[in-house]
């Protein structure tokens, strides 16, 4: 349901196996950036409790609807709690019929989600070095495009900027599908494009420079109740979600190497996210790319070993661990020696910057997040809202077609059935779409998709829709970094 | 209805303004390709007389129905006349409810359209010869890759083999969309993959040899009756249609200018078509590349000012009547000078190859087609048999979901509630994807894509389909060349 506070506060809270928190003195690892986990604290904190601050606000508000005054006094403890005015054609029918919380709830939703974004917007200006930093860093391990798939799960929503602690810009795609099962084609497509760029433009580098293109895939599992709490689109089973992702990496390779002569090929990790502790295990490849569901390091045992170690000792046993991993000399796990360097760098990179994410859960939720399961406040349809990186914050439906994504969503969809439905609370769905201002006709075709999406999921979930259970927003934003969000209504064109 | 040749016995046809039809001897123009024009008559009558044979074949099979040994004698007939079984199940029912005509006629439809097109691969290999003739030739204009989008009218089904001539293999794309509205941002990705064709593998040419890509639009209007036969998507008004083709043409070329740097651009062509001759107009580009509806050589006055030519002075005239169009001194059909030599020289060949079709309708249907309206067999949806191109044997809606294609397929239902659903008989849809085998799984989605565009057509149109009124056959096939076409029942995984 709506109150994590309380489940929070309800639950007794296992500690985290890797945590080695000592006479009640929280751990603290050599190789923690402390001051980037102050920052997504202060961030996540922000957006989590303006989300939170809804539900009270529009009980009081709610106590208010036979005062004289009501629909003064409402929109002044909006403007004051949550940030904005209220839908007055709400309030104002409210002497009739009662108020409509249902209703008022859905759109108080979507005015927080647009609001925030719009802040982050402005006050997060894309960080540029960042950026250039990490593109650098990815061009030194080989790459020049990195495109990672992870599960649309909610829990996964703060992959890039928490979990493996990467700048976006460095990322030249993150798209989620249930289950992190990509679309092939669609994938082959945008490894097109940035082939054209590379070889037309020299864009991040030149072909000659002899750079990668490397596709991950994000699986994940709880280990606070693998066997219910895992990924739902893969039965909570952690092998299946892990053999299925292996599988389709395999596939997107192969789909490479058949269709482009000269040698085409692309590197492929999987990774792993326990979603209770946000520890990553990672699969490390061989010499010939070839991955093993039984040949990976595991972080949080990682963490374990190293956190009461020096900064320079626990570097070095993270290179360690990713050779013991190669090195495994039989069995299931047994690959055929190690991965090149610039991918043993990368990996050393993810698990270094993972061990400040597992710290994190760590010094702020004693090594196990308080909601374990599903507890996201929107499902983000379409392309996703940058601004919004956080974990369980939105379930995130990659689709361009209602009809194509239709599993994913109904995955979703059956998520907040219980988070919101069972509750009487409307499910508010986020339709997202972003264009491109350079080509002419773009932004009205986009907005024409968002409506289009908008009806066909009015038909699917037609019967929550009668019910006033379904509230949908549309917003469209130019692909260029830094545009504003624009508020789309049903009518426009 | 049904019943093209009665239509045609009973038209008072009138005469081709173009044609030169003297005391009873048929013109005959000194470019036309005889030998041509013989080989895709008897293509057109056999594949005609094919779909022609049906109701009569199903009406003689109906007067058996309460014989004793109906469904062996209706066996033996549909195998003597249409060459193959009809579905046994229907048949067997017949003495409990009655033959289910709509059901058979369905089935038949789908079961003579396999069979054809079965036919039209084995008998008919890939003309290698031809298609490399072409595609040097394009590279000689200046083009290494031609696409073509035309409307979705069943009357421009013929376009690339009869009214243009040009062998398929010539053309790198010919996707049909309702008043020839093609999609811009799946265009901007079809040059994408062509530009790094060229890069990466010099294919057809590499990047210094310093070719274009040629995007074509093909609108179109009916002599017989502009104002009712026109296309259906903009009112049947010619001016409109022409407007909007020549609007798209230029949102395409600016996308590609502002999304490419390097001096990236296309070469862009307009050309409408009269349904009731076949004649071609094409809309001259001046030196920018810029077209005008104002600037165009008719070739229906062209083959009548040179049919009593020599071949020389006729192929002269052509050329003249180019550059005539490109000298109009003033008024809105004034450009910026003659179009680059290479473009002159594709639309000199254009016009020549559109002669032969013009003296094809002459010499067939005495200067104009009896069935001047819509009189197409099936609705072909997705990619298209490339086996059948041929004039009204199907309305072509090119898509990939419903979601997105519905007002293409709406123009098409309708167009089918006239022509078959008025006279009970259902709507062939003949769903047809093509997939990669060089892509693993891409078989299995692109059967689920099938799949899942009949339910999304079933729900669309849920009325006929409860009736009984929709009849859906699928097909999928491999995207190399000379793939054989499977059939893909509802249940196949
Ligand atoms: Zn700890
Ligand atoms: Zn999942
Ligand atoms: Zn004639
Ligand atoms: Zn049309």
């Amino acid at each position: 349901g709506r109150q994590p506070e309380t489940l929070a506060a309800s639950l007794a809270l296992e500690s985290n196996p890797g945590c080695a928190m000592q006479g009640g003195r929280l751990c603290s690892h050599p190789l923690t950036n402390q001051m980037e986990n102050r920052r997504l604290l202060a961030y996540e904190k922000t957006i989590k409790e303006r989300f939170a601050n809804i539900i009270p606000v529009l009980k009081r508000i709610a106590g208010l609807q036979h005062a004289a005054e009501f629909v003064a006094q409402a929109q002044a403890i909006a403007n004051q709690e949550l940030g904005f005015d209220l839908p007055s054609r709400i309030l104002a029918d409210a002497w009739v019929t009662g108020l409509d919380m249902s209703a008022l709830y859905g759109e108080t939703v979507m005015r927080t989600l647009r609001l925030l974004a719009e802040q982050a917007r402005t006050s997060n200006p894309p960080e540029a070095v960042d950026v250039d930093e990490a593109v650098s860093f990815m061009l030194d391990c080989g790459y020049h495009a990195v495109d990672i798939s992870p599960c649309s799960d909610g829990r996964l929503k703060g992959l890039v900027r928490y979990i493996l602690r990467l700048p976006t810009g460095a990322v030249r795609s993150s798209k989620s599908y249930a289950g992190a099962m990509f679309d092939v084609e669609a994938n082959v497509k945008r490894w097109i494009e940035t082939e054209l760029m590379r070889f037309r433009e020299g864009r991040p580098v030149t072909p000659d420079a002899g750079t990668r293109y490397l596709k991950m895939v994000v699986y994940h599992t709880s280990s606070s109740d693998p066997a219910h709490e895992g990924c739902a689109a893969h039965g909570s089973n952690e092998v299946r979600a892990a053999e299925k992702g292996l599988e389709r990496l395999r596939e997107f390779r192969q789909a490479i190497e058949n269709s482009f002569c000269c040698g085409a090929s692309v590197d492929t990790l999987l990774i792993g996210v326990d979603t209770a502790t946000d520890a990553i295990k990672v699969h490390v490849p061989d010499a010939d790319g070839e991955m093993s569901l039984y040949r990976a390091v595991d972080n949080l045992a990682l963490y374990e070993q190293t956190v009461n170690d020096d900064g320079n000792t626990a570097r070095l046993k993270v290179y360690q661990a990713i050779q013991a991993a190669s090195a495994q000399g039989g069995g299931w796990g047994r690959g055929n020696g190690e991965p090149h360097e610039g991918m043993r760098r990368l990996i050393a990179t993810l698990l270094i910057n993972n061990l400040s994410q597992i710290e994190y859960v760590c010094g702020n939720w004693g090594g196990r997040y308080p909601d374990i399961g599903h507890n996201e406040r929107f499902i983000s349809v379409g392309d996703g809202f940058e601004e919004f990186q956080l974990r369980n914050l939105a379930y995130f439906a990659h689709l361009h077609t209602v009809e194509e994504g239709a599993p994913d969503m109904d995955v979703g969809i059956n998520i907040f059935k219980k988070l919101n439905v069972n509750h009487g609370l409307p499910i508010p769905l986020a339709i997202h779409f972003r264009y491109d201002s350079r080509v002419p006709g773009c932004r009205e075709r986009t907005v024409e998709r968002c409506q289009r999406v908008q009806a066909a999921l009015e038909l699917r979930y037609g019967e929550l829709a009668r019910q006033g259970l379904l509230v949908c927003g549309m917003t469209v934003q130019d692909k260029r970094p830094g545009s504003p969000i624009e508020s789309i209504e049903a009518n426009d064109a």
